[in-house]
């Protein structure tokens, strides 16, 4: 299988267009490379948040009520956790923790969260390559006015309410990119490498600082295409618009096009931020404009569509 | 606190009547000593079957329609791991899971299995002491016409179909008692011994395995109680009717006599049963005559109180 479309992708926001994405490519022609900075181990199980919401979302088992977790889940482990007096910041779903169960004991047994990847991609028909970012561990560590935390810590258990400063990827020099993506990269099929609509300081950064992954976006001549995450000065999901407050920037898709700066080839913005194309293209930029709001299956396939259709100039 | 009772006991049968004895003494005067011999890894959670069901026994939380773990049970782990391909011949119920991953969890902390479970007992005001027979991995093994099996998978993957010629507890030689076991068994407080109504070979022998047990029953001026596991010339519950057959045993009261020997000062037969008093008696052991039927809580209740009225001739 020869992979044409790269996509980096955090959880829920950039998993809709990878959804998209794998609704739309033929089988074996997408890889999604995913986030792994926000993995963590809790209570012994290793949970990768964002692996599992890529998973969900392409397979259609994603809570759309929530907008994480499995659809139809049950907290009956929740409630019995709870009666025991364990840990109950962190929401595991029933179902849900099948994945983490099964994901840890293959890790213990040996395989590579790769393989344990992949064993849940083949157990579920998923026709393209989910790849976590790496098979080490990085640690999204979020400095704030209530000291450093690491990614689930400000993300769940303090419900992103300290104050964000700066960010940085615990391990990310010492880890090796996964080598299934260090070689779409570089392969000969590769026509297009998508930035997911995720959040860049919590999803995509961690992604780019694994060594490698950086040279290889800047050595390919296909474009580098990102989706902004933001529409109309908000962010649609998350916490994106306050901390690009708190870091003393606009939340626009102006601010995202000067955060990846030279990486980006191409934005694609939403048609309600087309004034801003002007300014984001002066940056050296291309801007697509397009509807970037994903309510629907056929809204993720239409975006989807829309980035494939990119060439560069 | 100072134990007077010490009941060895299994899962199910057994934890019926630690359930009554539980009802019937005051706070702290009863310690469950739990078979282990059953203990195993699956998945990578560390399931203790016995110590559950006579955890969930003697906190009403107990599935009677069952018969063995947690009432108002949901499967849906079981139905995403299914779709995930993982191992699903031993079913683990939503709300049980919070059980097996806490206690791997703080086993993995390095606390003892003692520990895990008096936390578990503390969480749910339990007002006994519910002791594991070691801290140590002991495993009974089932020689069979298929081979040696481990316990879980002669009883559960196997359904007991296997014809039983022999048993031995792996690793029990090296094991060490639990400390709270021995000292409850030499205390001056100590007024009986109960063998709860549990399978000889897969629940009580397992615990009497265990170096020094069987030195301090016999070291003990206080009543050893066993109450026969079969009624009727037949097993009440589990396989025990079977496996006395396959080892050529008639599955009788007077069976149970002969397998505890000169260990058994009194035991507690039906009173369907009677007739079996005298050659029972012929062995060496007083017999004490009751309903042993425990349909209902009140049943544990009664039968505790026969068993608690009982003093050696």
């Amino acid at each position: 299988m020869s992979v044409s479309v790269v996509a980096f992708s955090g959880g829920v926001g950039g998993a809709k267009l990878a959804s998209g994405l794998s609704r739309v490519l033929e089988p074996g022609k997408l890889l999604v490379a995913a986030n792994t900075g926000d993995d963590f181990s809790h209570m012994g199980l290793h949970i990768s948040p964002d692996i599992d919401s890529i998973f969900y979302a392409v397979t259609d088992l994603n809570n759309t009520e929530t907008g994480w977790g499995r659809t139809g889940e049950t907290w009956n482990f929740m409630a019995a956790l709870k009666g025991f007096g364990g840990e109950d910041w962190f929401n595991l779903g029933d179902s849900d923790l099948a994945m983490h169960v099964l994901r840890t004991h293959w890790l213990q047994q040996g395989q590579s969260l790769s393989e344990v990847t992949q064993n849940f991609c083949q157990a579920l028909n998923v026709p393209f390559n989910l790849a976590p970012m790496s098979n080490d561990p990085v640690t999204t560590m979020i400095d704030t006015d209530k000291g450093t935390l690491p990614m689930q810590d400000y993300f769940v258990r303090e419900h992103c309410e300290p104050v964000a400063k700066k960010f940085s990827y615990k391990d990310a020099n010492e880890a090796s990119a996964n080598s299934d993506i260090l070689s779409a990269l570089s392969g000969d099929d590769l026509q297009t490498i998508v930035l997911c609509p995720s959040n860049p300081y919590l999803s995509i950064d961690p992604i780019l600082a694994v060594p490698g992954i950086v040279e290889a976006l800047k050595a390919t001549d296909v474009p580098v295409i990102a989706v902004s995450p933001i529409v109309g000065g908000l962010a649609l999901k998350g916490p994106l618009g306050k901390i690009m407050g708190e870091l003393g920037l606009e939340p626009s898709s102006l601010s995202i096009a000067k955060h990846y700066g030279d990486l980006l080839d191409v934005l694609v913005i939403d048609e309600g931020d087309a004034h801003e194309a002007e300014a984001i293209e002066a940056l050296g930029s291309q801007v697509c404009i397009a509807p970037t709001i994903m309510k629907t299956i056929d809204d993720q396939r239409a975006l989807a569509n829309v980035v494939l259709a990119i060439t560069k100039k």
